[in-house]
């Protein structure tokens, strides 16, 4: 029955604590805002904004306004690459990781599940079917250390909204919330989209059946309304940048369109115009879908500049794959056109499955109206936007293959590519076409290297010359092939890629430079 | 128009990244799930459980059955305090700091706005009225590393459910995923909630004005149901536990009703039945709420069975202040009795305001059906879970006051109080009573003193022989009331304490241990 107050010890630990400091690493008086403006499956072309050197006919079909607006603000980038679909893409931005190294190779849907097409030929490899995930000791998944993460520990307000498509159904990344995004509007497991319409729900089902995994979750309110989803995303960013702008933190939005992924309903804001200019229905639908977008990009810049906010916000404009172009029902013959100057589309080797719209706005670092003709891949934008964000503390489960291209962005750049790409897609998509198949890819300067895993088969194209990729010129450049493919085996083997097997023998397909 | 690839220092760099782990530095297999289930307002009575010696007239009143359940399965805590508003309460849970230290000392709401009650005699300290924050830079908030974001580090996947309560409404505070959780339900600044009821909307109004800041939001699906909130956010935790099972990573639920919060709104599933019993309407109403909650304790155990994870997870039972009791609109007068035996209510510095009923269940650790008599304080939560979750990267901005009970829970204890408990509150809460003030407390073995701000009056209880603090002894122990006073002065110093000061001469109102 004592009282134990002359004992000093929880006296002398408190005062001792005391001294333990209460401030965060990182300050946010003066940090920049991020808008991450990402468009699923958007073509080169899919724009009236000329990423090439002169205006296309696709270019004069679409209308993409502010497009141009951001363009006219900022730097354009004709030589940005992404892999050629889905999963991959987002998971080396999110990771800083080629795709070759993280394994998440091909699309994901279902947990413990690969969406590779069989062959009757070919074993595909293990690859991570259930997308990246932030803790241990989930199969088939990369652990990683997001880049929402970091930008959400050193002080960021992040905001997820539309696409997430990182981690399969039932395991931790398919929640965006689990990467530290800090609000989470619509984003989920999926990587495409049931409906379009909010008079379709969106996908979802009400009879109490299971929805089909694809119906765009966390839209309820718009149910039974005439709200496209694009334009409910943008209403849902635009509400949650009024509550950022509160917070007194520099905020990070991922605003990641659902659009233009197939299936190509139409944008009836936008539609009778494309008919009216004597578009097929597939086609005006689809340039309806373009410009919905660039809709939801001008409403956002004019938040930003209603509250004040455009000249401490960086808005990074890209796509994650080329345009589809591989299916009669969703878009009109000639296939594997859509991206013309480009060869072939989504999922695709080739130019048209890789190279992306990019834009980049940054006040008082970027010249305005300038264009970039170096070349970057997707994984770059994970440090450069830890650069852009002055984020310090970067310590990650992964290493980190991307490359900051702030230089770029701050014209230091010489304009002469001295630097490896690689690709690497041991899979196979569910559409045929140029380029699509079992690959691994080298671009080095002017030159670009695609070889097969099924055949042996390489392909060399110089890019600068051979937009189009209509010339192979293999037989003629040996040396450079033989060079080219040492440098994609090596890169390959150095970051434990995988590569497919043969069915028959049970052997691994070669390496680039073992044939 | 060079090719650079015999230029070898990306390939060497990309070797020499190989050797980079990717394994998180925990496993997941064999830690526990936890729930921590907390009630809000629920006093130490407000149960068919008796945690006193003996049954008491509310115990026969109150129907619990799940409490029981627990308590029978696990370990009862007779001596658990938290303090005497919401806030105080939950920032000290999720910080593992004492009030006296965070400084969010009264219960927040609004931005820069303190729900401090003026007094006509003294002017209350710039408390942190914002709340927490993980980030650094915004006024008026304590920056900390959360519980919920060690545990979500350490691998955890953390729902939320219900009421948040950690921050100002438009800081950073305000959302619970800016605290490391992964999945909201329900949760915002608001501490109290404008409705139970679906047919109300929860509080929401449907009419396009602004809802009250107090409107429970994100269950839009019951709106216009006859689901009390209870039950909806029962159901919802039950879907976010079906996902967690399937995740493959412990989850930690935390399991925060609105219940048994004032506006006492009748829960119909329960309340003709304390009709029946003889009960006034208010008195009805107010039963029926805790069973109401009871049954959803009940709801989560039976989920744990059927899933067979019952063995595998810690259900912790707690409140985080005591029961409403100063007010005849919700409770039958005579006021400040309805925690008794205990004196007076939420807001007192006396136990009816800071005992709380608490119940661990650890199957494998904890003995069934046990009670532990050993004091402990809101704050050893954080070090405890931690333990608990086998937590080793504690890293935190703040520093630690509170102490594991882990020892408690594997019946290592001697028995004995042996440390000081403080309590901090320079603020005035909204409502009148006994202990309901601007005071200081600290508890010490059988020992409580409770000094009042504004008057300098001291109080001394023996806590062991007077549970109802009915008998102040301060004049025959003079000696203990001026250890106590220091040692509470010393204390509040060394954390940088607030305290008011005299609206008349503008000076601080003296330190215990300075009068």
């Amino acid at each position: 029955m004592a009282y134990p107050f002359f004992k000093k010890t929880t006296l002398i630990a408190a005062s001792a604590m005391v001294a333990a400091t209460l401030h965060a690493q990182e300050t946010t008086t003066t940090r920049p805002n991020i808008i991450l403006f990402m468009v699923d499956d958007m073509g080169w072309q899919d724009t009236s904004l000329p990423f090439g050197t002169e205006k296309t006919p696709l270019n004069e079909r679409y209308h993409t306004p502010n497009m141009e607006r951001l363009a006219s603000q900022g730097m354009m980038f004709t030589q940005a690459y992404a892999c050629s679909v889905s999963s991959p893409t987002r998971v080396s931005l999110m990771t800083g990781m080629n795709a070759a190294r993280h394994r998440v190779t091909n699309w994901t849907l279902k947990k413990n599940t690969s969406t590779d097409l069989q062959s009757n030929t070919l074993e595909f490899p293990e690859w991570n079917v259930n997308g990246i995930c932030q803790v241990a000791g989930i199969p088939h998944t990369a652990e990683v250390t997001s880049l929402t993460q970091l930008l959400k520990n050193s002080g960021y307000h992040t905001i997820h909204c539309g696409k997430a498509h990182w981690g399969a159904i039932d395991t931790p990344g398919e929640n965006p919330l689990h990467f530290g995004f800090e609000v989470n509007i619509a984003g989920h497991a999926g990587g495409g989209l049931t409906s379009y319409l909010g008079e379709e729900n969106y996908g979802n089902r009400t009879d109490g059946k299971p929805s089909p995994p694809q119906a765009v979750p966390g839209l309820d309110k718009y149910w039974g309304t005439q709200t496209f989803v694009t334009e409910a995303l943008t209403q849902e960013a635009l509400k949650a940048l009024d509550k950022a702008k509160k917070l007194g933190q520099p905020f990070y939005l991922y605003m990641s369109h659902y659009a233009i992924h197939i299936p190509i309903d139409k944008d009836n804001r936008f539609y009778q115009k494309y008919m009216d200019a004597g578009l097929s229905e597939k086609e005006a639908a689809y340039a309806a879908l373009i410009e919905g977008m660039d809709k939801s990009l001008g409403d956002l810049m004019n938040w930003l500049e209603q509250n004040n906010l455009d000249e401490n916000t960086i808005v990074i404009f890209m796509s994650d794959n080329g345009g589809f172009s591989t299916d009669t029902r969703w878009r009109d013959a000639p296939l594997h056109t859509q991206n013309a100057p480009l060869r072939s589309g989504k999922g695709s080797a080739y130019e048209g499955g890789i190279r992306e719209p990019m834009i980049v706005k940054w006040p008082g670092k970027v010249k305005a109206g300038t264009r970039c003709n170096n070349y970057l891949i997707i994984e770059d934008f994970f440090p450069t936007l830890l650069d852009m964000a002055q984020v310090k503390n970067r310590e990650t489960l992964q290493p980190i293959d991307g490359v900051s291209f702030v230089p770029f962005l701050e014209g230091k750049s010489t304009g002469e590519n001295t630097r490896n790409l690689y690709w690497n897609y041991p899979n196979r998509w569910g559409n045929e076409g140029p380029g699509i198949g079992s690959t691994c890819t080298i671009r080095s300067g002017d030159w670009k290297l695609v070889y097969y895993y099924e055949t042996g088969k390489k392909e060399l194209f110089n890019i600068t010359n051979d937009l189009g990729e209509t010339t192979d010129l293999s037989t003629q450049h040996t040396n450079i092939v033989k060079d080219l493919s040492y440098n994609l085996g090596e890169y390959l083997r150095s970051v434990k890629a995988q590569r497919p097997s043969f069915k028959t023998t049970g052997k691994a397909c070669p390496w680039p430079d073992e044939i």
